[in-house]
């Protein structure tokens, strides 16, 4: 998914047709449809999480994006999936499509962004590909990372009553963030650490789509509240600015690369959890926006009652006036 | 590198550049500069090796390549690096770039090619992402392995008096085998079991280019006896039928894409190596094809005495008349 374009793939249904029947060995804890893929390789206390993933020039960023950017988001979307699963990242491969002209110093600029947030998270570069792309810059990243066996935290585990929780907030990611955003690492382990963590994943898709994805894994449903969904400065400003913009509780629910943690935990946890959080990261906003439920579906709950948000986009859903 | 086109990235000059001052941690044996990186995560007997290789739409296959073989290759080629190591595959994710229009069969078909080569090497798919890459397909495979810590072959490894051996035959392998071919997994295995190899390399860049990339990192020179070079029928053939093809014994130094290992050990093994592996691997061809050398460079050996390989291309060698 990306913020630029329409998804003109229809990314979710074909991944499903081709995953039906992928080759499979006993190494393998979880194969596709989470964060990272699990394998057991044999490490006593310790799975292995493997992700790739890609960026591309118009699609992911533009023509004009700072290549240090290119670099520093691509690695940290993938070390936001680590996050995501409770793991630490330890080693990347670098994979960068290059169009037939470039400059070399665009190339080391893209390395340097890399580099920095790599170095900031203890992540080895153990080796890197050019290629040819004749389209345009494409930058593809694989990413190893542990996860301690007892801590490893699937998008599958969310129970009915768990607490909803997101970080940060959540919008309006094109202004900037989505392009220097912090991987949420330190805290996906603090909360690994201290909490039993019923499910997790990180916003790429947007606060809606990507909980839906954890209701579907997890074969439940979430009434949010929303009242409690922290909404970014930038969502709230580009409605104020751009006529065609999305209303800004809309923009944070369907906005694409927020990279903030959604998890869920039972909600007798939440009180503790969230005096936890202040003393650890006094700094960072952490939000109970709703609650997990038995009735399948995603529902909207304000104060002119309960309605179900049935589409990923604004097309199919009414808003009130705008604040 | 490619056999379709001229190299215009200068690539190994670029990962020079790139990789003098990669971010490494503790876990890191092995980083850029050989087929795989290898890391030790802690398994008490086994490294884990990592490889990430794109294959790209008018760089490595056409418009008009059945989509079976795109999947195929992909695949085979990062199979190729590890068994280039001595290791064995365990899992792959696949990132697949799609320009805006295609046909979902032919995204089932790539997947068709590549799950019956990851199924033969028991090696599981945990995951595919898709991408809009707008000037056409690219598949880029992350792989998994892992090799036993005392069994691990380098590229620089390779000493003074050692024997050269190459698998199979060489050159022309734009006519089909490119697409085709059988990674070498189970004879490096049974390499590595048997036998002490100093040093090994996969034949993806040609043979000149492969050995220099063995030479370099292992700091000696080598001499080859052009004789002994086995060059494929292809090769041959292309020379017969096409005015501009290389002569055979160029196409065997320096096509890319032979997908064959190179080895160098003991000299006083090859002969019990050569009755060893007829009997084990009666239908695969190996060749002595050399010695290594203290003296550093590339030279050829034929009737005529011994002259330097200089360049990789064609250009800047003079060969003798065609046989």
């Amino acid at each position: 998914m990306n913020i630029f374009s329409a998804v003109c793939l229809k990314e979710f249904d074909l991944i499903q047709l081709l995953t039906r029947s992928l080759p499979s060995n006993p190494n393998v804890i979880t194969g596709p449809g989470d964060d990272c893929a699990v394998l057991d390789l044999g490490l006593p206390d310790d799975y292995i999480l493997f992700k790739t993933d890609a960026v591309v020039e118009g699609v992911h960023f533009t023509g004009a994006t700072a290549p240090e950017k290119i670099g520093r988001k691509a690695l940290g979307r993938v070390l936001s999936d680590i996050a995501a699963m409770g793991g630490k990242p330890c080693a990347a491969l670098i994979t960068l499509g290059l169009p037939p002209h470039y400059e070399v110093s665009t190339v080391e600029a893209v390395y340097r962004g890399l580099n920095a947030l790599a170095t900031e998270w203890k992540t080895s570069i153990v080796g890197g590909e050019t290629t040819t792309n004749p389209g345009g810059m494409l930058l593809s990243i694989a990413l190893l990372g542990t996860v301690p066996k007892t801590k490893c935290i699937h998008r599958s585990g969310a129970k009915p009553g768990d607490a909803i929780f997101v970080t940060g907030q959540l919008g309006g990611s094109i202004a900037g963030k989505h392009l220097d955003f912090e991987p949420r690492i330190a805290e996906a382990q603090w909360l690994a650490n201290h909490f039993e963590v019923h499910a997790m994943i990180d916003l790429s898709d947007g606060l809606a789509g990507d909980l839906k994805h954890v209701l579907r894994a997890s074969g439940v449903g979430a009434e949010l509240f929303t009242k409690t969904i922290p909404i970014s400065r930038e969502a709230k400003l580009q409605a104020k600015v751009e006529s065609s913009a999305k209303p800004p509780l809309l923009a944070a629910l369907t906005d694409g690369e927020d990279f903030e943690l959604l998890f869920t935990i039972a909600s007798r946890l939440a009180v503790p959890l969230l005096d936890g959080w202040k003393a650890q990261f006094p700094d960072q906003k952490l939000s109970c926006i709703g609650r997990i439920t038995e009735t399948p579906g995603l529902r909207l709950r304000d104060h002119n009652g309960v309605r179900e948000f049935s589409g990923m986009g604004y097309e199919h859903f009414s808003l009130p006036a705008r604040s």
